[in-house]
């Protein structure tokens, strides 16, 4: 499955969620097409690569499709998630309470300010980054949301990496490489930049592809 | 220039200013391929391409290299944004000071909700969604980020089309699709689904591609 197949999966299988939590029981291609945003005729080649087949009337069984994506993208169990950079979008994403629908769980923060990690009120416990070895080793947590600012984010990628978090989403304006640990792990590293994804947007409307 | 060179492209501008910024003349192909995560033959490809060419010895000059990647992205006045939905991930964006050395301002912000749009406090002026059409005008602005809840995502994308924002960076787990315009513009459309990248995330630590 390569790269562009699978984000398409996870959406058919976000939107097969959606359409089960509100009671349906059958679904078409075409409505899996729409909510991921494609055509019907590719929702059907990849449900085809991947051995699914509909019924000719009526579509597919909206149960059995959940459970038959979720072994394939590897669901069943809740996944947790550390946040390292408890500010103003470390606080957000931590309350954020989106996630849950996606089996994704916020299960601790990290934060070098004392203000912060001796805040009670917190919805999810915040630590020292002192600490971040012992907590990551005790939840056995492997992947991290970095929103520490520019400076700081290399240090906190090593500091990860050396804790064993290999799945990083980064959303500091540093772009962070996967480069092979001492244990011959390659990190799966995910840079978001919400300044460089502005900068392409008024590009593309500068110059239009079309 | 293709989508893919486009981002490395921006990417070389970002580390330029910010080799600028620190005081530095002069940049080798292997420092911005560093920066922008590729390899230095990459970035020479794009300069040729681009036209560039930098002395044999002592790289390229910082000065003239980042103007001339200004001109090709279109730089040089500041480029203003909205945010729509100011909730705890919009307040975030609306605080990030790290857009201004990107030349992207946050001008206006906009909520349904009476508490935040009579919130002096805010750094940056919030408007009732009533007067979209009204202060998009007046500000001129054709980018907007939606930070709304899922289920008013699609009729928030919907007002700023009709209010003539046609470049989009969304944060709400629906996923919007450009659909040309009654004035024929396609719009521009960012989905950032930040549960969708976790799952990701964890689909390719559990199967790794190499």
């Amino acid at each position: 499955m390569n790269n562009d197949m699978l984000i398409r999966v996870t959406r058919y299988y976000r939107a097969l969620n959606r359409l089960r939590a509100i009671g349906l029981e059958k679904v078409f291609a075409h409505n899996l097409a729409d909510a991921a945003g494609v055509s019907a005729a590719v929702v059907r080649k990849d449900f085809s690569i991947l051995g699914f087949h509909g019924q000719k009337r009526g579509g597919y069984d909206i149960t059995d499709l959940t459970a038959r994506i979720g072994a394939i993208l590897g669901k069943g169990e809740e996944q947790h998630v550390i946040v390292v950079g408890c500010g103003r979008i470390g606080k957000a994403l931590m309350h954020y309470n989106g996630f849950e629908q996606d089996g994704i769980r916020i299960v601790a923060g990290f934060d070098n300010d004392p203000v912060v990690y001796s805040d009670a009120s917190q919805p999810i416990p915040v630590y020292p980054l002192s600490r971040l070895d012992e907590v990551v080793g005790a939840l056995k947590v492997n992947v991290a949301i970095i929103t520490v600012p520019e400076n700081a984010a290399t240090d906190i990628y090593a500091s990860l990496l050396a804790a064993g978090v290999t799945g990083i989403m980064n959303f500091s304006p540093v772009t962070l490489k996967p480069q092979r640990t001492a244990d011959g792990i390659l990190p799966v590293v995910h840079n978001i930049n919400i300044g460089l994804e502005l900068e392409q947007i008024f590009y593309e409307l500068k110059f239009p592809k079309e």
